[in-house]
């Protein structure tokens, strides 16, 4: 359960490209949060691991990177990866390090066009995308197994070995089936791809149907994850909470992402509803070179994931606060250049703290 | 290379669901082009493979299936799957039991808005989507390895196994790159996720920088399937010919002809560029079982998947024609329930014979 000294120790690890730029822009807003409710206090720890540290030592992250983020309630963490190191040393060095190991299983990235965004479906109501995507986050595609044999030689053969369990898949479903459940349209999409996927999948739909059971008042179905796509774009208000596999979710929360016309202020929050290990929120942007350093970053997403983890840590109210200053400050316009504004990062951060402080 | 007889046989397998009625709309329209222009000739003979055939002999195909499709030029295929049957018996005991084992490496994917239909996004004008999906079809996620073990237990875990070779790959690069180099952008975008997936995909990497050096006429670039989303929303006119693997094309081709506008129109190939076995041609979409037997389905899809047919067997005049007279029925407004039309299926397989005769 949430700690109830509404006392934080939080870890800020803001890694590489623009993370720096988003995550102090984010602390600075969260600091401001603080000191005007008064209702909790946060102390943030900057935590150098990214691209520079892994020059110097040799890994992205401390030997003990389990143990050191168990000393923290939370941690926010930046984007990484960069140009001169190639990305699956650097996500497997540092993300993918953590949200595994640390057992952060349950990957939440809510999705809804935004105030100041705008669908880039047509026939889209700002109303009709208002997505819980629910992404398994400890196994499978991204297990991590396979590898190359007889590398370089003409009869070269790779593998990627993608690894199940009904554990995996059951903590997930119920995780998904409980969110739905608690939602107004109380509904329920299973992403599969059991058709051509015999063994992991097929298990993905028995367990589907066997935790269904445990939740009545939740309506359900499947789809196949090619068929999902359509479906996001033909049908998107027919949509509530969507959970599926570790790769599935990654492609389509992108998708969905980009369909509610806000890919700069998507946040997600890495769980572990167990509350046994601390979890991890983070932008589900990239780390963007070709920006950094320029002040013109979106430090929605990251604002928003900021807001996430003071939920997810019980302070509902300051939840509750921080997103409205962040949506009124963009209804009022005042948004990035990827958002089709002019504003630099440093403009959008001021505006929210001036409207944290107007809201009182 | 082609026959030079201009006097073909094709294996027709119209299996499921919707099926037979298409299949039997095509071959009407195919037999109708050979009448009126008279430069080649053609015979199809029926195939009964099916769920109704899996029912009577317990396999979905003939014990000798690769020898018997030896026997024709090409292939029309329906589509396969129905309620009573788990749809990975279905698929694997019919399509996959073709699509692999008869080396059709390249499932080829043209995607354009259509006459008579409009692409769902805001933005896009009809000429901003025009791509060519590239899937590789023999390997990758549809090896078909893996499997389950202590089934039931709360320990049972799962694999699924995709295995991707040198072969496999460098044969679809060139492919791919091959289609670019003949088209007027030029370009080609490489489709990968070498992020999170370290061997196979890593592969797929290294192989698209080699194979890319003997293409100094086409542009390319890379894309992680998850960001190919975004950009297949965001900016869809900076596309033109895309490769990936057989679940990212799968999942891609789907969100490619939803976001055209046109499911009901969409075309595949299965190719063996070798040319050593007949090539499959197939509508994308599945068996629908939902309109089966109303006389609704849109048979636009199965007739563009035999222009293609035509056109591969070396009859380019024909494959024109046949397209012509389909785009000019569209754009008459004479489509299906699905493209926002009344017409019954043998509406448009008239409306197209008419046409072709027209046409002359
Ligand atoms: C950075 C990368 C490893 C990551 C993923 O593939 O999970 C990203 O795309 C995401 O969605 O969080
Ligand atoms: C029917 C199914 C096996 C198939 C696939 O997954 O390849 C279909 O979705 C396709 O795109 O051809």
């Amino acid at each position: 359960a949430p700690s109830k000294s509404h006392n934080y120790r939080i870890a800020s690890i803001p890694a590489d490209g623009i993370g720096p730029e988003v995550v102090s822009a984010a602390i600075e807003v969260v600091n401001k949060l603080a000191q005007t409710m008064k209702t909790f206090k946060i102390e943030f720890t900057h935590i150098p691991w990214g691209t520079d540290y892994y020059k110097k030592h040799g890994r992205y992250v401390d030997e003990n990177v389990l143990d050191v983020l168990r000393g923290y309630d939370a941690s926010l963490f930046g984007s990484v990866g960069a140009p001169d190191v190639p990305d699956h040393i650097s996500l497997w060095g540092l993300l993918l390090a953590i949200r595994g190991p640390l057992q952060l299983y349950a990957n939440v990235r809510p999705v809804r066009t935004f105030p100041g965004t705008q669908s880039p479906l047509r026939s889209a109501k700002a109303s009709d995308i208002d997505w819980l995507l629910v992404r398994e986050n400890s196994e499978g595609e991204y297990a991590g197994h396979g590898g190359r044999s007889h590398v370089g030689q003409p009869w070269e053969t790779a593998t990627e070995v993608a690894i199940f369990t009904r554990v995996g898949i059951e903590r997930i479903m119920r995780f998904a089936f409980t969110a739905a459940s608690t939602r107004p349209k109380r509904h329920l999409t299973v992403v599969t791809k059991s058709n051509s996927l015999r063994y992991g999948l097929v298990l993905w739909d028995e367990i589907a149907l066997s935790v269904s059971k445990d939740f009545p008042s939740v309506t359900w179905d499947k789809m196949l994850v090619d068929a999902m796509t359509i479906r996001m774009v033909q049908n998107p208000a027919s949509l509530d909470v969507i959970v599926g596999t570790n790769l599935h979710m990654d492609i389509l929360s992108d998708l969905a992402a980009a369909l509610a016309g806000s890919i700069g202020v998507a946040p997600s929050s890495n769980l572990d509803p167990t509350r046994k290990n601390p979890s991890l929120f983070e932008p589900v942007h990239g780390s963007a070179f070709d920006i950094t350093g320029k002040g013109v970053a979106n430090p929605v997403a990251t604002f928003w994931s900021a807001a996430e983890m003071l939920g997810w840590l019980g302070e509902e109210e300051a939840k509750e606060k921080l997103m409205r200053a962040v949506e009124n400050v963009c209804e009022k316009g005042i948004l990035t250049k990827d958002l089709g504004g002019t504003a630099m990062t440093k403009d959008v951060t001021k505006a929210v703290c001036d409207e944290i402080e107007r809201l009182g």
